[in-house]
């Protein structure tokens, strides 16, 4: 991973684009939970003093790309950039409780710092404030766009339910996770993609290559945060190290691993139930890392990511649309497939 | 309150006309998660065995007389009752956690045998589960159908933000109370009163005047399960004796005392400070219950109720609507403005 390469520039720039709006989205909420959700965006700090410590607007990026790649300009992919990252950051509420995960992007949790009740009602009013913003779009694009985010917010929730099931199982199975994943993270990243085109009325041609494309960038990127979630910098992801072993979470790796039949492969399943029944310790955290990249698991996971950015960019290139849209979303995706944090 | 009243036709016909739909929606769901949503609705035991225990479809009773009202057939109705219904079940599956409740309905709560986790993700997939059965209904219509209920939900959330919030204060007032279950309660009856009249493409007078109705409806109704929630029999409200006080609700019978100013306001105020910190003692609870009536609280909700009734049916007395439904439509209300449970 190439820590040098700069991030392209769509994403500074969706940032700027969606920014107003999406404060002014949060700013309707009620102030009983307004200043919670402006604390988890990063915008304030615990006291509610301004802070600038937000996401990196992907799926906005992805948005506004795709209603550019249909012709349009970018400001039509604005409410669809914004539900998006609103139904994003339901999920991510939600998932911080599910998990009892107290950190996220070197901060503490809106449950950690609320209380659960709290965590609960900011997700639900974000998740029906995502859908108010973007039935503001009338006519039968906006309807379009509406259909298709509650399509893929349903399936991402279909996602949580298996990540949910999934933790309890001793063997988890590399295709069930890969279904997972499609689920939990891939369904919004292709709904992203294609957001702008539905909102700019592209052709349907068009507006399904893109899905594509965004399905194949969304389990490229969740694949690396696979490797992330094991290999991954503390400094850089804000999180502990090798933090999806000492969860003993059933990533791509650890069910790359497992599945690989290897010589360690009992010891690591050994290891990860121990680790789930009375916490991880520090020096057998460092044999399951190895245990995992010795049984085939960083390899097959690499591999898998690899393939699924050349699927996306295969896609992408045989899209009519003009070549400036076809380099940015490649880069754009490029970039997400080599990223450290 | 007249427990030998018969509960209008409505109830069982609406449950009859909506219960193929709901089932069929709730039955679309992933299987991680729909054998919670059978158990929570009552259709099947905790074991998975067929039960038939569910709520009393008031809801969906409101949304087929309004389709009725205006003159089209019930099924009409259908889509937006069984939406409604789907967002009615989402928040309680959410409350019962923010508020630690166990039981329901004499039964175990979703998250007390499934987990936190679970009832959280329950509640998620039905409320998205919920607007897609809604958006379904394709034109104008079935886009305005959409757009109320999403504004409906926003309110009923903002109710349950204010909700948290007001447990913490020790001194809550009356009209915070009425602003509370205005958004919490009515906001949604109000959208199933108006929610089949959009459906069957009905005027707008007709469609403004009964989600003016369905407001009043519901604040009278929360009115009446606040006297149920101190003085209701618990064999029929299936939640134990003075239930709101062993919590230290702020409903309004309480806040009435509270704010009555009589000779016993601090005594009750002390008492519930301490239920709150210590948890209540039966002798004491008995005297809180005492503190409440003599204090005002019981009488002042209970014409509060009555007040929102007979405005409720005044609005609807000056609709141009045929005698039939103004008379299910009249009886259905008075019906829970009376109700023991």
């Amino acid at each position: 991973m190439n820590r040098l390469e700069p991030p392209p520039s769509i994403l500074a720039r969706a940032k700027v684009l969606v920014d107003a709006s999406l404060r002014e989205a949060v700013d309707s909420l009620h102030p009983g939970v307004r200043h919670m959700i402006r604390y988890h965006m990063g915008w304030v700090d615990a006291a509610g003093k301004p802070d600038a410590r937000g996401g990196k607007a992907v799926r906005p990026a992805f948005a506004v790309l795709s209603a550019e790649a249909a012709g349009a300009d970018a400001s039509v992919a604005v409410p669809g950039a914004v539900a998006i990252e609103l139904v994003h950051n339901f999920s991510l509420l939600h998932d911080d409780i599910m998990d009892e995960d107290r950190e996220r992007r070197h901060r503490t949790t809106v449950w950690a710092l609320y209380g659960v009740p709290a965590g609960i009602i900011a997700g639900d009013a974000l998740m029906i404030l995502a859908f108010n913003v973007l039935q503001r779009r009338s006519g039968p694009a906006g309807a379009e766009a509406s259909r298709r985010l509650l399509l893929d917010t349903g399936g991402m929730i279909a996602g949580q339910v298996e990540d949910l099931a999934f933790e309890d199982r001793p063997h988890a199975i590399w295709d069930e996770c890969v279904a997972m994943e499609e689920h939990k993270t891939a369904a919004l990243f292709s709904c992203s993609a294609c957001m702008g085109a539905i909102l700019a009325e592209a052709p349907r041609a068009i507006v399904d290559g893109l899905a594509g494309f965004g399905m194949h960038v969304g389990l490229a990127f969740q694949a690396v945060d696979d490797l992330l979630g094991i290999w991954g910098s503390p400094e850089l992801t804000g999180k502990p190290t090798s933090s999806d072993l000492r969860q003993s979470k059933k990533s791509l790796p650890i069910c790359g691993a497992l599945e690989g039949g290897g010589p360690g492969r009992d010891e690591l399943a050994t290891l990860l139930a121990d680790f789930r029944l009375r916490g991880p310790r520090e020096a057998e955290l460092a044999r399951a890392v190895h245990l995992v990249e010795s049984g085939g698991g960083r390899e097959r996971t690499e591999t898998y990511a690899s393939d699924h950015l050349r699927d996306a960019l295969e896609i992408l290139g045989g899209l009519p649309i003009t070549p400036a849209a076809h380099d940015a979303f490649a880069d754009l995706a490029r970039f997400l497939g080599r990223r450290d944090h």
